[in-house]
């Protein structure tokens, strides 16, 4: 067996499928290289758009045009500022009018470089100019390898809430080269542990146990494990996708972690990160089920000290209390003024509860705050 | 058969089967009284946004939401200035304000009371918040009950053109009452006149007959005949939508007149209404099939006879053909940098052309302006 680590790895494809949004979700390293040729593969359009933000425009940008320039392609550049404070209908606004300034038609393809922030983004131009164009997603960061890029979820910020503004809207590929994760910063890894984290916990306790001996080489950057990784998170991502594209059931599942999660991050101000808040959420929402009696001591244990070998934090933040609770209340997933919550019944499997009482709910807060 | 016009007429259930999308089309005369009664069939939400202009919204704003409550709903309002000029992505930001300050949740239906564009705005708004909401068109325009309510075409305007920004989105249910036409200025009745005549051009070459015979009792506000002729144009237009739900080949029928006519309204800066700008497209079209040798003069003068008939204009705008063909380019009916044209064969028959000389387009330009 010895060098066959040196061999090029063979290409993961995993199928997505939704109907009438059937895709496949490519991963290879050096797939970023070959951007041009997979493209011309999947439409003859003259122009192509290219979302990205100017941190990742400025590692990627001119690689990814080159392939794109090569196979034949003129660019049509959209560049917006970095950060969730940018993830506004204004931000979208100026994507808006730098494409329609160049002149784009329906046919032509919108390619989203770069991390969730900007896959959202460009996903939400992608579904709403000229009512739909078609969309490919190039994630640059874990998170959105395993998470955002996948499910057509797209869309921006309100002040009211995270993503209140958006649409469904499936690409018609995503094409994932792991090797830029080796530029990644170390705070953005975690932040993609954090879904990963949280995948296991939903759907594959054999996972889980995986994840909790060999974390330490996807912080230190193994591309050949982190491949691996990729390849089986976009597969349960996926997989969940696939059986709820519109989230009106299972795919709640994917917000475990989330509901505590958003509103943690809006009552911060964002000072939280996003994976940040979901490992705070993910600790919140493990507290909650063991309050419940529907985990023991020892799982939830479990989950807290993988949340720290990512090295997220699992408590320890300034929160109000009222204030979490009343932004909660925005939050998207409040069917008829009752919060519902996605908990573990053991390490591996979820259920969606709501029927919570207020009183746990401040417990499970006051269990990561102060 | 003397007296039987004084019963209640029965309503007319038109069903668009779009795959996934199935809804019902409920035209009947009196339908406003009873919008409460009938959003109870369909939901069982405490709140229900109704988003209006505040021309509409003083007229029917009231008698809705008062049957609303009647019916046990807590109504959320949100209502936005009239005008083309305010559909826009700013004026839809203003309506998700409102919403969202109102506390929405994603079971919460949103009713479009008003015009084309407040159901255009209104039905992307929808689309868009929480990433898809419940959405129910009463159209009070002729033009929107015949045309801009049925086939989930949403979507707001941008510097570069009309409609830029937008969804698919399908309505849950579309209901139409006739009698409301009897408060509507006689210039948007003849917009809406203008679509209807452009249906029996592009489907029905009796129903252009019956119209030739009859458009003076539309213009009349003959209600039951009214009442006859809406039924009718929403079949056509449903009958369209359902064969290409997302406007990928036949659909593209409906936009008979519509790519000169978009251009005309544009380049006049909207000093020509939807349905003067559609008049005077239709008639340019019918100047190009003529100089293609696909009509004869006969019909061609028929189609301008019968929109003169509606007392829309059939020439005279001051227009530069230069600019309404550079318009035209920005269109995102554009595939390729060719321009499609919707051209008639016969009356009751259209096909797409993409193959028009620029010469003849010019021609057909000068036809209408100067």
């Amino acid at each position: 067996m010895e060098g066959m680590q040196d061999l090029p790895p063979e290409p993961r494809v995993i199928a997505v499928d939704i109907p009438g949004h059937e895709y496949s979700i490519h991963v290879h390293p050096g797939l970023l290289q070959q951007v041009g040729n997979v493209m011309r593969r999947i439409t003859r359009t003259r122009k192509v758009a290219l979302v990205t933000d100017s941190t990742v425009g400025e590692l990627h940008g001119p690689g990814v045009s080159e392939t794109l320039r090569s196979a034949g392609f003129e660019v049509v550049p959209a560049t917006v500022e970095p950060g969730e404070e940018h993830k506004t209908i204004r931000d979208v606004e100026k994507i808006y009018d730098q494409l329609l300034e160049a002149g784009i038609e329906r046919t032509m393809p919108l390619i989203a470089l770069g991390g969730g922030i900007i896959g959202d983004m460009a996903g939400f131009v992608a579904a709403t100019l000229l009512r739909g164009i078609p969309f490919i997603q190039i994630p640059t960061t874990l998170l959105a390898m395993v998470d955002a890029s996948i499910g057509g979820k797209t869309g921006v910020n309100h002040a009211k809430g995270k993503n209140l503004i958006g649409a469904f809207y499936q690409p018609k590929t995503v094409l994932i080269d792991p090797t830029v994760l080796s530029t990644l910063p170390l705070e953005e890894l975690r932040g993609g542990l954090a879904e990963c984290i949280k995948h296991e916990i939903i759907r594959d306790a054999d996972g889980f146990h995986s994840l909790e001996e060999n974390i330490g080489k996807a912080l230190a950057l193994d591309i050949p494990y982190l491949f691996d990784l990729v390849a089986h998170n976009v597969a349960i991502k996926a997989d969940v996708v696939e059986t709820d594209p519109f989230e009106t059931g299972e795919r709640a599942h994917l917000n475990f972690g989330h509901t505590f999660g958003h509103a943690f991050e809006t009552v911060s101000k964002h000072a939280i990160s996003h994976g940040q808040g979901v490992a705070l959420g993910m600790v919140a929402a493990a507290q909650l089920a063991v309050s419940l009696g529907m985990i023991d001591e020892a799982a939830r244990g479990r989950i807290v000290a993988l949340i720290e070998k990512a090295g997220l934090p699992t408590g320890g933040i300034k929160l109000d209390a009222d204030e979490v609770l009343k932004t909660m209340q925005f939050d998207k997933k409040v069917t008829s003024g009752r919060l519902r919550f996605i908990l573990p019944e053991k390490i591996g499997s979820v259920v969606i509860r709501d029927d919570v009482p207020e009183g746990l709910v401040r417990e499970a807060i006051g269990r990561v705050s102060g």
